[in-house]
């Protein structure tokens, strides 16, 4: 049994129902504070609660875990500068207790939804995994404290796998939570006001990763060759959209013009980063297989059926 | 009024005491789980609490408080290991809370007792502070996060220091604390057991600073010139001393020879370590003054006073 943590969210729902997919019994814990319950696949067994409370871990031990694939946790940098405290238990006691269970159960992999918030803000671009972090969120630092804590845990037997994701895009994005996802938040936009209102430069570029690219990381990550050490990889496509990129694409993907609304920066929003992934692609054979235009058009197909 | 908080442990009492006789009034924050309260010097305002804890830190509300120094947190590696989430507790989100507090209040000055740990193992030595840190122990991750906490609110306006302590010694270090402080370890040895059992091999070696010129990189950082920045320091000799040369300049001190054991290593304990310490002389024109014989006899001769 694997234990995907946060499936009734975007990310975590898709890995959960691949692995079902593919044979693997799955059970996540979830605590439903941004995540829908309708989203966690069936088969999955669902404990709710936090991964950063004890007694939700200790509801563990009553199942057979084999493998540990943490991606709850608290995912806008925006939110973490409200909420730090929220913030270092959701995304960094989380994993420390966890890594501590996997320990403790001889579980032999443990891989982690990291994030590309930890290099920062660099003009050292793309940006590969040898480059020193320097996180400029709440969020990021918890995250990058996870990466840490994994890597100690990896010279105590534990085989662990960072997958720093870039912009994560496509069908069963969160809609409604306007503080997480940047392609997610714009099509909201679009389809319920009818305008968009962009925080931060059009010229900002991000990299942006389709769903079902990074479940595919997630499960060549899980299904790595048995050794012990920890990796780090990037998961992005390799090369910059702007904002204004990502507005046009939208707009054609809807077959019309929406009006933009363009005002200040969010306090440790990233101006633009792209990221490298020849390390993920050559240890892993992970490639990022869906085009941009290809997977926002499938994105905004799914939208208009909500 | 200035925070001190640790006042009633080991470096947390020179510092207190120093800024008293400077003329400032203190007040301290410790849970006495390693520190004692006797340590806590005369005049400066005690409330007994965690710094983890907003209940504890709510109380700092009814003080006029010009500036904090954050030395309280669990200071040892080794029981990093062994409860990780009292560490993240005691050495993370209490620098969350305080930074917190900092920059509601309009505190202009916030310096930290950060490690030496940060930069992990590493055969690049003297490690300088320009290196990407790499630590080893879920202490020194703790401790890092802190440094990005404060990075973070440099960037909303806060004065923020780390100085990265490396091996404290001295009179007053705590001889009950059998898991913390290397030469205070071997001398409460040398004193009780009439041997010492070393952890780890003889030709591992360490940058040992003295208790004094310690305090004196706090009240420098205190008093550095106002800015708006994050600063990372080294506070170090500048020179590596192995465990053998400490043991030898302990027996030369009590004029005798002692019987070692040498046994294995701790978890996550550096073989060894020294750095560099030019940027913190001539940003803040500090230097180690006292040289190790003069401080391990004064540490001896203290010592034997007990």
């Amino acid at each position: 049994m694997i234990l995907v943590t946060g499936a009734a969210g975007f990310i975590g729902s898709h890995v959960a129902r691949r692995f079902n997919e593919n044979g693997y019994k799955t059970i996540t814990i979830d605590n439903l504070s941004t995540g829908k319950k309708e989203n966690i696949p069936s088969g999955t067994v669902f404990i709710e609660g936090d991964c950063g409370d004890p007694a939700v871990i200790r509801q563990l031990e009553a199942y057979a875990i084999e493998g540990i694939i943490h991606i709850a946790g608290q995912s806008s940098g925006e939110i973490s500068f409200s909420d730090p405290t929220y913030d270092l238990n959701s995304n960094t006691h989380s994993t420390l207790l966890l890594l501590k269970f996997a320990h403790n159960h001889n579980i032999k992999r443990f891989v982690f939804a990291s994030t590309m918030a930890v290099y920062g803000d660099t003009d050292d671009l793309p940006v590969s995994e040898t480059m020193p972090p320097s996180p400029k969120s709440f969020y990021a630092v918890g995250k990058l404290a996870s990466e840490h804590y994994m890597r100690i845990y990896a010279g105590l037997g534990l085989t662990t796998i960072a997958l720093r994701l870039f912009n994560v895009y496509g069908p069963g994005q969160n809609l409604d939570n306007m503080q997480q996802g940047m392609a997610s938040i714009f099509l909201a936009q679009m389809l319920r006001d009818g305008k968009v209102v962009v925080k931060g430069k059009l010229s900002r570029f991000r990299d942006f990763v389709f769903i079902e690219d990074v479940v595919d990381a997630f499960t060549k990550a899980y299904l790595i060759d048995n050794r012990t050490d920890f990796s780090v990889y990037n998961v992005c496509s390799g090369y910059p959209i702007t904002v204004g990129d990502l507005l046009k694409t939208l707009q054609g993907a809807f077959g019309q013009d929406i009006p933009v609304d363009v005002q200040g920066n969010t306090p440790g929003d990233m101006f633009g980063i792209y990221g490298d992934n020849n390390r993920i692609g050559q240890d892993l054979q992970w490639q990022s297989s869906t085009t941009f235009q290809v997977g926002i058009a499938q994105m905004v197909e799914w939208a208009k059926t909500l």
